[in-house]
């Protein structure tokens, strides 16, 4: 028997335990993708205790602790800290089969240096441990990302964002983690909100008068000029499901006037002007270079009641199951067509697309770049050694495995750096067990390069920022 | 290599054979949900014959036979039982990889003492050393079932029942294991049917006037207070996918009006009435703290002929692939808004469904109560080893599995309950398999609470009857 | 730890490797469905160079150097064969999953003895060595056939092929494997296209005036006669989703005269006209005792620059998630209800659907045969270790797995017989794994007859080719 979480967790064979601990683990981070404050790394954030910097924030948790029937005044009420931390202590035990088990164990070791398995009993004296590490003066969010060897990190920004905090972290030359935006224009986007026109008459603001879809086409590209002087050459969408309606540009600026005075929009509207101006940013994304993100399948905010108690983000996402591949088909076809298409990384909620997204990638790679759509790593609800295996898995049968950009956190916390360390180890034992069973060959050379790449190496080639 | 189907069956380590032997196999069995005809368990139900306890009305069988290619007079025409029986144990060696191969083996083993592997060469003395069995005064419906250490039982009722068997089996002291009704309102929620004005017609006669959409809620709900009166507290509804169209109160009255004097209606006003009244039983489950189980996915009845022959039930039935991703969230919603949601247990018949289901049941989870909105156990065809895995591990991996309510049998047979034991291999066998790959924690206390309570005490918490 | 690819590749257990050392792998293969040119095999064509027999015309290799960013001069373009042959040695090392590392590595094996692992630095000698021995005298279409133990070859034809080669090839009585023809009628049910009229005139000068929908099926009919007299008793057709519209005669006369002269159609025209005619082919099948396979998922072309370029069939073809699990079950219901339903094979290329096909096909199931309705072999796209796998894992739990016709090469290549051993291999797998484990009996001459059955004859009985 192993023992739980060891220094070989998840490496079932000889060769999995030599990759990871030779080669993999060794490896910088490279963390294209997460919801990071940038005003706390410029700020280097200090905690007051464990509940602030671990459990603040994560819906994660949070979500499965109404899970074990936990009151919600322990998890987003107002209880104190203490008391909420001890009620997670209570309930993470009944997390079998589940991510947030390790994650939460991968954590307390790495930043607390608290190999205890968390429980009621020993809760007091793991709160009191990790307190008076949290107080040390080397407990902050730069040192945080300094221990954790990260290289990169990508924020996700709106298109308004002065990219203030960014600009303050560049300029400390003691920090050597690059922090760059990412250009994230869903509120250009959502034309059914109603804070659509209230929104672009922000964006007005930043770049002059907004009064027809072709102005705002000019606004989006002063912006994108803006975070690409910021180091940025990465987008990132998300849609429930990928609308796919071609209008005519009188149509769609039609649409738009209706927007901005917040009309009523039918369906169709919606779904035209959508695909207007997509196909417009991935035809930027295209010209510039950039890396265009697209996160597929999920809806949001079911339960609208703690909607409107708690806001976004709060535990109350879900996967979809709307049909889209002949929309992505379509919309990807488009811009290849005038050869604009961008470099393009397709994730999914919903693992029944992994077939559908594993076999679009083929559809449109190109000469001269290892795997120009990229399969993207399994996401959120996904983010466990069944989906994580699935979507290398999947990846491997159906293109290269060996070109893929590999892991992100999509994190709001300082402290989800493992969850790389957990992909790691589940992608080690991967190679490592088609190597001890005959399935590839065992060339140490190639498992080196495959293992580091996939590690690290193709995303920085990939995004090359 | 393991013997065939042996003491340790499905069981791979040392710590899962530990759990099973030591902790699952002992508890209770609590099966919540099944078809059992409570009138054979009121007069202890005698057999002839194994073809009439095993074969007779047993669809799963019936549908590998044709598969096998038998003639449909050896499975429910005019051949005798004793040439159905030897049919069925000439094709059950073909049943490779299939669940059939075990429970027919498990029920052998069980309720005969057989330990042959069934085939066509000992069909003959497996025939007559059963039906020896069969005549002694021990092998009858209360003594399969006593036999079996149930707890309670879950039958299937419409609201029109008059419950008289639940009666009597209540006044028989003699008899400990509960049977419970569950209200199953089918027939009031498929306006579309030939017969609905005719069943409304038959629920007037036990209720009063039924003569608007009012009247037919007030019904019902005398009905649900009978079967609380009998110990219920559970309903259970099936629907290929579920409908969410909201329309006006008046809207559905005009409908319900049509359905009652049976004009054709369109898909719109069938899907608005369905929508009305599941609101409206589900308010009614949340208020009076009733479990609503909701069974999605089914196509039914898809070969027509056989249809016209053989009735509903008879092995026709296929999984079907309609998207209702939203239309769940938002039926949960609504209720959830008015703070009406019961305890619900979804269940899907596409395995494809299983990442929509199990990220569902995170939003509109609540405190107070462990896991409230519960992923229903693996059902009909994902009732095997490969479907029980799965839905379990994704239970793990997206919510509480510690908090399962576990298995029903979901059966007609005396004879199902070593489906319990079956699920229960199963389930020891994914929790010793963590623990062994140091996925878990090897604490002998959590270990046997958890699957004790998948067993049995969480259904019984959680169903209360 | 097993070395890469030897003799016991895929077989984990003792059982496996006997099961298929002993039984499988000398069964002679039955390969009812491919793309193979019978001009090439009546000419008994020679090859210049490995990748004129290798890589011209597999589109799956294509595919992958797309993904590892080899420029498509390498591929499709005006590059040397040596060239070509490089560059796909350059990048098969980074085909870490994916099943072309195999294919790739079983064909040197096989039909070149080659059993270095092909990478950059030995590519030269391995060209060198290859065109060798295709020099030889005994490298051609008709001896890869013979050396790979074909019985039988299902190839791919339009209803109007004069099968002249078909009929070359029987008359050479050297030659003992059947070649024959498969009827694909795709060009008469593609009302939408534009060369509809154009494909109708063709046909009319084979059959006689074609001026309504009756005279499209009697000009069918006649050329079904046609094939008959060749020896065949198979069709095949291929849908994104199957459609089920059902018009009046009336109106689709209507839609194939507008069909005729190329008039915009709506997509309930579509969908009606292809009802109709697959009603009425379906029909025809089942009378004359043929098999109808359906292969369903696919999403074509969706690269429409590429297509242009270099036509259909050319590595740009991607899985589609068009929901069609009613549709399916209505149009097979509609055949059963006359008792006209053939034989038939479901296929799909989303394994998303494997539990509505492999459900399917107990709906239909009929006496006096071995499942009549089967479930195709993991086809395309999931042609691999974890798609095989799972189709038979599936069809296991859901149906009879013994009774499974088993694999087809669906190939355009005479060097891909040894997808057979691929697939036989992993079935050898899954019995032989299933017996040590003790989920399946230890019968040797139970599991002698599953194995060869799977392998060989159940396609043979079934066909009766």
């Amino acid at each position: 028997m192993k023992k739980f979480m060891d220094r070989d967790f998840l490496l079932s064979t000889k060769t999995s335990r030599r990759l990871f601990h030779r080669y993999s683990k060794n490896m910088p981070i490279y963390d294209y993708h997460c919801h990071l404050n940038p005003q706390e790394i410029a700020e280097d954030k200090k905690y007051n205790n464990i509940t602030e910097v671990w459990l603040y924030g994560d819906h994660y948790k949070w979500r499965f602790m109404r899970s074990m029937g936990v009151d919600e005044a322990y998890i987003t009420g107002n209880k104190s800290d203490k008391e909420k931390f001890l009620a997670y202590a209570k309930c993470i035990g009944g997390a079998i089969g589940n991510p947030l088990l390790h994650w939460s164990h991968l954590e307390l070791q790495r930043y607390f240096g608290i190999y205890d398995i968390l429980n009621e009993e020993n809760a007091e004296k793991i709160w009191n441990k990790a307190n008076k590490i949290i107080e040390g003066k080397d407990f902050s969010a730069k040192n945080l990302i300094k221990k954790s060897n990260v290289a990169l990190i990508g924020t996700t920004d709106d298109p308004c964002d002065d990219l203030v905090w960014h600009k303050k972290i560049r300029e400390n030359k003691d920090f050597a983690t690059k922090v760059i935006p990412t250009f994230r224009p869903d509120n250009a986007i959502n034309i059914e909100k109603d804070s659509f026109g209230e929104y672009i008459a922000r964006l007005e603001s930043l770049t002059g008068t907004i009064k027809s879809f072709d102005d705002l086409k000019d606004a989006l590209s002063m912006r994108m000029d803006y975070f690409a002087q910021m180091g940025s050459s990465l987008s990132d969408h998300s849609f429930a499901d990928l609308p796919f309606t071609v209008l005519s540009d009188k149509e769609v600026d039609k649409i738009f006037a209706k927007g901005l005075k917040n009309k009523e929009l039918t369906d169709e509207e919606i779904a035209g002007y959508k695909t207007a101006i997509m196909l417009f940013l991935g035809e930027e994304y295209g010209k510039r270079n950039w890396v265009m993100q697209l996160h597929l399948g999920p809806i949001r905010n079911n339960n609208t009641k703690m909607f409107e108690k708690l806001g976004a983000d709060t535990g109350f996402d879900s996967v979809g199951d709307a049909g889209t591949a002949l929309n992505i088909s379509r919309f990807m076809d488009e811009l290849n067509k005038n050869d604009v298409l961008p470099k393009t990384i397709l994730y999914t909620l919903n693992p029944n697309m992994n077939y559908v997204l594993g076999t679009m990638l083929g559809n449109f790679q190109a000469g001269g770049i290892k795997s120009k759509i990229q399969f993207g790593s399994a996401w959120w609800f996904n983010d466990h050694i069944d989906g994580m295996r699935e979507q290398m898995k999947t990846l491997g049968n159906l293109g290269a495995l060996s070109c893929f950009v590999g892991m992100l956190t999509d994190s709001r916390s300082f402290l989800s750096y493992p969850r790389h360390e957990y992909f790691r180890r589940i992608m080690c034992d991967i190679v490592g067990t088609f190597v001890e069973n005959g399935e590839f060959p065992c060339d140490e050379k190639t498992l080196k390069e495959i293992v580091e790449n996939i590690s690290f190496n193709n995303a920085k080639n990939y995004f090359g920022m």
